[in-house]
């Protein structure tokens, strides 16, 4: 940590995660707490059913839409439970029990989501750099695909092994990234991907908030035993 | 909502949820942004795994246990995904496939929390209000309750019709309470339960975290195919 000298009282902060926030950003909280918008109430308080709650939902799924350039055939979610949550939710809402899914693994996050998938259905290693402690990428011309999978998931990003992807594999299948440590860095192509998601805690803000963009044409083939959540 | 005359700018705020919060509370929030207890951040930015968070984090749990006089076998989890990713959770790891539970349905949330258990094992209703519109607690001494159940689930208070538990059940097998709308109203008998949770937006903070308090003699009994959250 070194001391910013704009503010002597706050430090530089380089962790992967929880995110640092603009000054700026800090600064609004604080100024509409007690009353956020002539609410007479902070927005922690206000009612998630409220015109101005629901107008500030709508705002910032636009935002959103805007700097990722979202098509207008995906949704934008914000769902609770983490990237972890959605490890799970990936496969139970994309594919039946019988399902092959093909994983990537360059790291101990998309090793956390294989072992989530591997409780629902079918679920293949096809390429996998722990012989090398995931330093690496493996080639992607080597990866050992399935015929039929249901998907590909990968992790653009390995924040422990420190090892990251500079471009999106080019597979026939939906692409599913865990983009938790790489979202919103840079221009992203989404119409490549099926389901992009991402724990807000960082690159977007504080944590308790998961970003989840889904291609809609993959909705509606969740299992009958698929938690509401 | 009526004017708060010590602040013209607060409006009393009587919604079920999300829930208000006291003056002192949003100050001290307001004061600790940019720079909290030191640590020339927000807390909000802090890391999880920091000597200032991790002393925060127990001394929550510490509070939490005095207020509601916590048996120490009883753990306290702070959670995602609110209560209706419990009622998922609370089948899936208290109850296998071919396990029966028992619930008392006195209203909307009862209604979910049923929706989910039915999912994953043999869920029964034991007794249900809907045919007076949720607006009566059937008799204790009529619950038609199973045999062997692993559990008996009911929701001490319904927000949405209106109808509030003034007892516990005293059943023979492990209560499960969701809470969400009476936690820390009053004294609780602990003890009496098996598992007790609940969202906190509505008696406790801001909406994003849910209170699982479970006894440790109920855990372990989670299937091989529980998501991870």
């Amino acid at each position: 940590y070194r001391k910013d000298t704009s503010d002597m009282s706050r430090v530089y902060n380089f962790s992967a995660g929880p995110a640092a926030l603009p000054l700026e950003v800090l600064d609004t909280i604080s100024g509409d707490i007690p009353d956020w918008n002539g609410t007479g109430m902070s927005v922690m308080e206000v009612s998630h059913r409220s015109k101005e709650f629901v107008e500030l939902a709508a705002r910032c799924e636009a935002n959103l839409r805007q700097l990722l350039a979202v098509p207008d055939d995906y949704s934008v979610l914000w769902m609770q439970g983490g990237a972890t949550l959605q490890m799970a939710m990936v496969p139970l809402n994309l594919a039946g029990p019988d399902d092959t899914v093909d994983y990537v693994q360059t790291g101990s996050w998309g090793k956390k989501a294989f072992g989530e998938a591997r409780k629902f259905c079918n679920a293949r290693v096809i390429a996998d750099a722990s012989d090398k402690r995931f330093t690496y990428i493996p080639e992607e011309s080597n990866w050992d695909r399935s015929e039929n999978a249901a998907y590909l998931h990968y992790t653009p990003n390995e924040t422990i092994g420190g090892v990251e992807f500079h471009w999106v594999p080019d597979v026939p299948v939906p692409l599913v990234a865990d983009a938790s440590s790489t979202i919103l860095s840079r221009p992203l192509d989404v119409g490549r991907f099926g389901v992009i998601y991402a724990g807000a805690q960082k690159n977007i803000g504080p944590a308790g908030l998961t970003l989840v963009i889904v291609d809609r044409a993959l909705l509606g083939r969740a299992a009958d035993g698929c938690p509401a959540m």
